[in-house]
């Protein structure tokens, strides 16, 4: 096998390759391979460098927040002070711009659509529900669970391209210009799942200051992996929430956070931040939801990452441990189907995923080769809305939770699949 | 002062009362008080009872759950079995009829509303919200926050007075036979908040077999204090998911519970128990809303009652806590109102509040002397929707959060204020 690019072969080399990757592809079958890249999932060694958060707090442990409230009795809505400040540093907003909330970003995230849908925005006409259709710009590939939740609410998903410098403005600003009906948009604004990508400055300043025209329009800014760096080379991000304010926006953005991919997936501790307007809307409407988070929690994280060790230096831990899963993702790439033109892939320098597009009409046929040896990726067309991706090409590689080996074995599947489905989908359209 | 009824008394008689209390509750002034009997709040002793939970988890434990799950990762939904298992036997209901929530079962009950006006339920012929004007059942006096929430979503309460068995049967059944806009009907059916009453066999096979108009009528069954006994005299509470089945109706009742008044109220863990159709309908829905509630709390809670000390036990330390606190509310009130025409209350064998009845039109004058003087009572009229006593005559008092001596100083205060108020209505309409 040449560097040849495969569609530029003759239908019978095709068909050669293809036999020789059916006959890897069956000696898979017989390994009986368990291996799971559907989700990005730290993996236990990952877990393990938060376990001495887990001896933070003890039976002998002062309780008390720094403004005297016991963190065990119930109360304090917003948070306890020092999360307040935690978050309101990490996300560079103020204190009074922050609710620091249970342990799912997600949680909030649906909350706060079911609040626009419900009740509105402090400069809605109306609740959502009530104003006929609603739409949600969403780039593609985003992340399932935001068009899920979108999808619940009946609330239409326009798609718009996702570039290495955030989504497509000139589409954007074109749609939310001429349509009243959208009153939100999804973004992942840095190393976007799964594309990788961190908006550029000029993408949030077009975003904050374009016309849109609903005036109740909100950017869903779900920075999960603000701190979640591959290497020392940090993509930088533009703050949201001072852009808007600089533009004349200040309630347009609600910054989502978590620590879900800091400490435990199951029991980290998320924010919400967002103008004052904003957080005095939410926290109303939250009084009647819950008398208060977990503030034990919150305490437990505060007091690891001031008394125990630096966030930055948690999260150096992180990558030293993901780092060479996601090099191993891109050499094996690069080196199985490289050269070939049937794959292109992301290089990001943060985050979860790498998200690779192959030849179009190939990616549900990759995972289910996959998934029938034993390798369960995320279901193709998971990152798109509804699940359907118009071109069937992109597949996203989640590579944090396998071990390296289980990783290389994943891999070596993966590789075979895309360059099966590719060489049948070229022989077809031959 | 004789024990003859204050009604009785000659105006000069009530006039010389007025004065004495007068001078008391200036006295009571000059101390500068600042006590709070308005929130049903554990004390501090009481949570020190929980600390022990603080160290059953740290760096050292094995994090896995009993089916393998990481506890520390993503996923499981519906809870940990452990949890699972722990929930469904302190409710006597089947493991796949509960869901394992976060910290607050206040948010499981706004939620499970929220669902039912946006979503509905699996009976309905559509939402809530798109049925026209939708109306609640409302026990009184009652939870302040079950109110609030049908507030927050424009749910009509319908007020039914409660007695020694529980809601006003007749009332009800009539009402939900012939209106089919009445959704739903708030409980707490055991130690009432704030009666304290316990609902009867009788009123809870009612309940479960009552013709209702609604076919997607769901009984809201709070049971927030279902081990909060006492004394060894428990009151038993007929199983409402066992009896809804036998009645034919499985789906009617939703269960709530939580360990917020057993371990720590900030840091809980909550549950929603009904039928299989009702759980899979919620899971469902849940599952855009997060990926999952905190498995280490609910694992933390799971080993602290099983490996370090029995509920039953864990309970009896609380009632011993709480329980010389209630005694002195009884005796005090005795002691200063008995005999005099003014006033009764319920004397409860568990729960967390003694309802105080007044004479009609002195609450809101109560609360407002003993507020004068540093003695925050809950609001009057709290205890009803929209906040309005009809009869301003509901005092809830709340004895646990304070020490014991506070409590005295604040009942005190409290009988003084309801005597100046009773007899200045008494004056007002001789």
């Amino acid at each position: 096998m040449t560097l040849t690019q495969l569609q530029d072969q003759s239908e019978e080399a095709l068909k050669d390759r293809l036999a020789a990757l059916k006959a890897d592809y069956e000696q898979y079958r017989t390994k009986k391979l368990k291996l799971d890249m559907s989700r990005g999932k730290p993996s236990p060694e990952q877990l393990e460098l938060s376990m001495p958060m887990l001896d933070v707090l003890s039976s002998k442990s002062d309780m008390k927040a720094e403004n005297g409230v016991d963190t065990r009795n119930y109360g304090q809505l917003d948070g306890i002070p020092e999360a307040k400040r935690f978050f309101a540093d990490l996300l560079e907003v103020e204190t009074d711009e922050v609710i620091v909330g249970g342990n799912s970003s997600l949680n909030l995230m649906h909350d706060t659509i079911m609040r626009g849908m419900v009740f509105g925005f402090p400069e809605s006409s109306a609740p959502w529900s009530k104003q006929g259709k609603i739409k949600f710009i969403c780039p593609v590939p985003g992340y399932d669970r935001h068009f899920a939740i979108c999808e619940l609410f009946g609330i239409e998903m326009i798609q718009v391209a996702i570039n290495e410098e955030g989504p497509d403005m000139e589409e954007v600003e074109r749609l939310v210009r001429e349509d009243d009906s959208i009153k939100g948009m999804w973004c992942v604004p840095k190393y976007s799942n799964p594309s990788g990508a961190t908006y550029s400055d000029e993408t949030v300043e077009r975003l904050v200051s374009m016309e849109t025209k609903a005036n109740d329009f909100r950017l869903f800014w779900d920075d999960a992996y603000t701190v979640h760096h591959l290497t020392d080379e940090h993509d930088p991000l533009k703050n949201v929430l001072a852009a808007a304010k600089e533009a004349g926006q200040p309630n347009r953005p609600i910054i989502f956070a978590s620590t879900s991919k800091v400490t435990f997936p199951g029991s980290g501790v998320s924010v919400i931040a967002a103008s004052r307007d904003n957080i005095n809307h939410f926290l109303k409407l939250m009084s009647s939801q819950t008398i208060g988070f977990d503030k034990i929690n919150q305490l437990q994280h505060v007091r690891f990452f001031t008394e125990v060790e630096p966030l930055d230096a948690h999260m150096k831990k992180h990558a030293k441990l993901i780092k060479p899963k996601f090099e191993l993702v891109l050499s094996t790439l690069e080196e199985k189907l490289g050269g070939k033109g049937i794959a292109t892939w992301s290089k990001p320098n943060g985050g979860y995923f790498i998200s690779l597009d192959i030849v179009d009409g190939a990616a549900r046929k990759t995972v289910t080769l996959a998934k029938e040896v034993g390798v369960t990726l995320t279901g193709a067309g998971a990152a798109f809305p509804y699940g359907i991706d118009p071109r069937d090409r992109n597949i996203r590689i989640a590579p944090t939770f396998p071990s390296v080996d289980e990783l290389k074995e994943a891999l070596n599947v993966l590789c075979t699949c895309v360059e099966i489905a590719s060489i049948e989908q070229l022989l077809a359209t031959k």
